[in-house]
């Protein structure tokens, strides 16, 4: 048993942030016992660490990073899509044939993902078995709560990035009965997303979804050109989520659609019938993408959704900025499209980013009695002019807070070092 | 006579950047003298500063920021620009009236624009002479190149906050007396705009601009909702410009017009013929206003336009975050105005916030000879993995630096510690 004093913020539910100033928060092994504005006395003799000011959130949960592709952060970012596949990102991910190139860059990015707050994640790899064998393994042994993913794909990428579909199905295989047992980091399918990957390769990893009662994450109708290649190359299909729901891919684990900018009504039936999350990627969607998912409609119609850093798509890999950019682009989606969305609020952002995607990572994401208590302590953000109450405190953090910003990390109930 | 060791960037022109990679950049007095890779015989007795792998980039300019709502950066911002000038914004800029109140505010506000590379900036005070007096004698004293306008208002703002006409303009005499001869801050005239300015105080402040030569900064055609008031309430004028150019106030000092996203063509061209500049302030502009400045069109057309932080309706003091921003928000737009806007390219944004706007505070914003040379040297953004090359750590730095990223900062030739 341990305590801790600060001010506790955390989603109480989709719109609202249960808001506990100077408060003491119990943790009993991994799990929050409870908060009390006085300590009880049956627990003053407990250990207690005083953030005094600090404010102390759930750590963050990112559903959509691609973790290869860390070293192109904030770099060539005047290309869309197709371009930035060919020119930027395809010859990147190539490099990662290198074990030991992968070693130095997959070190550096899981590093600044604690750093920045993220404690879970759906990660994607390459399609190279040693490196992303590396990737989960570090991943896991960091206590990172998770996913990730060996690439899939068999078409439409460069000869250097392209698999032979058996091959691609045999080394998946054995990248899922490896790390399958992995207490925090497990295994997930990743086809690429539709251009890239055939119905024979989606058909094979169907049967290992089913094998291994796999998780699956891909993109889904991230753009019109991406939701115009799915219907053209999967004619039989009536939209991009069919194509994987026929190959019985969304009927295992969790199903992880990255973007989701441009979804049929088809599209979000399934989704919805297997209780599927969307990832709202905002810094991508403007700098690679363009396009606004309609996160306000999606969330009212019950869709789940979290949010994601998209690296290298996205630029920042703290989620926390993708909160504030959230908010920023409902606004931006409503006053283009207003029949199509209302803007959301920043408790919505934040409760995508902790609280919703936590349920993925074993009852995680807040700080209610009973959450496995992977937290952070935010500090430095009030002005001398200025004291910010504890909610403004979290609303600027995710505005214009950084990584040093972050003053304390919790992971299953123990502090993180160093 | 000193010499810079550094990787040097800057903007050659509107398109390409000049990049020096391992060169030596000689300053004399305030003035760059010249580039070499080789340092040459002559200069090789002068002092030398040895930035390594540092990058050497020019100071930033910031075309439109609000010094007294520094206090609500990143906070309330899920509301929209009438609710957030209620609720946010108004009771905010009251609190100044409070002169140990604004010193207290005004000197974190400065502090933390300088950290944030910013030597040259636009800047608007509020209604209170003492208040806005205190913020230009400030950044006068810092050696900060610009404007600071005390804000007219007298209709449509809260009681504590609205000016009556004579002696809104009698105030504003006197803080143009008195800091007309100052070396580096000057006062510039700030209606803060059409729906809360009278027929009556714009002429007025016409007679002043006419008087003392006096620059002007105003909101222009910010928001739909704005373009309409300034109609309503101006019906003699074709246009919210036309307001400001019927009073005299466009033949004096340099204007600076506030985010310009809804411009008629008698807009543009009132700004044209008096070369005026046009402030895009990408946050500002999808957190309270909605809309996105048509910035590649309009740079076609041969207007001139620099970049805001916009605090607080933009979030962020550094304008390097604003120039990542505009390249971003200029996809968005072409996605949705396909017709209307071309998306701009890194280098153009850059030199935006440096060469471009640097004109307006004596031939500054660059590093060629005979620049003056206020610089900063950024570092600490290569990985392991990956040594970027100098362009690059620019790019990044816009995207995901922060001030920890600027390792020295130098205005008029000379290095400022602390």
């Amino acid at each position: 048993m341990q305590i801790i004093h600060a001010d506790i913020v955390y989603s109480e539910d989709r719109e609202h942030l249960a808001v506990h100033p100077d408060s003491y928060i119990a943790v009993e092994k991994e799990k929050v016992k409870g908060i009390w504005p006085v300590l009880p006395e049956e627990y003053k003799s407990a250990p207690l660490t005083d953030y005094g000011d600090g404010v102390l959130i759930p750590a963050l949960s990112d559903l959509h990073v691609h973790a290869p592709q860390y070293l192109n952060r904030g770099l060539e970012m005047d290309l869309l899509l197709a371009d930035w596949l060919d020119q930027c990102t395809f010859p990147m991910e190539a490099k990662y044939a290198d074990p030991e190139f992968a070693k130095l860059a997959y070190d550096a990015f899981v590093d600044d993902m604690i750093a920045n707050g993220t404690m879970h994640a759906c990660v994607y790899g390459t399609i190279h078995s040693e490196a992303t064998s590396y990737l989960i393994e570090r991943m896991d042994q960091k206590g990172i709560k998770g996913f990730v993913g060996k690439i899939n794909m068999d078409r439409s990428a460069p000869d250097d990035l392209r698999e032979d579909p058996d091959e691609s199905i045999r080394e998946t295989e054995i990248f899922l009965e490896k790390y399958s047992k992995n207490r925090n980091t497990r295994p997930i399918l990743t086809p690429r997303f539709a251009p890239t990957c055939t119905r024979e390769l989606i058909n094979g990893l169907g049967k290992l979804g089913r094998k291994y009662n796999a998780a699956m994450q891909t993109h889904l109708v991230e753009s019109l050109w991406e939701a115009e290649q799915a219907r053209l190359l999967f004619p039989e299909c009536s939209c991009d989520t069919e194509i994987y729901e026929r190959a019985g891919l969304m009927e295992n684990g969790p199903v992880i659609g990255g973007h989701f900018i441009f979804p049929s009504e088809d599209d979000i039936r399934i989704m919805k019938k297997y209780d599927c999350y969307a990832v709202h990627c905002p810094d991508a969607t403007i700098s690679v993408i363009a396009g606004i998912m309609k996160t306000g409609t999606l969330l009212d119609r019950g869709l789940k959704i979290g949010l994601g850093s998209d690296i290298s798509a996205g630029h920042h890999i703290g989620v926390y900025t993708q909160a504030a950019r959230a908010v920023q682009l409902s606004k931006l989606k409503q006053f283009y499209e207003p029949d199509d969305n209302r803007k959301i609020t920043f408790p919505e952002a934040f409760w995508m980013a902790t609280k919703q995607s936590g349920k993925l990572f074993g009852g995680t994401g807040s700080l209610e009695p009973g959450a496995v208590f992977d937290a952070l302590v935010i500090d430095g953000l009030s002005d001398a002019a200025r004291k910010l109450t504890p909610e403004q405190v979290v609303e600027r953090f995710c505005y214009i807070g950084t990584k040093e910003n972050i003053k304390a990390r919790y992971m299953n109930g123990e502090v993180l070092f160093g």
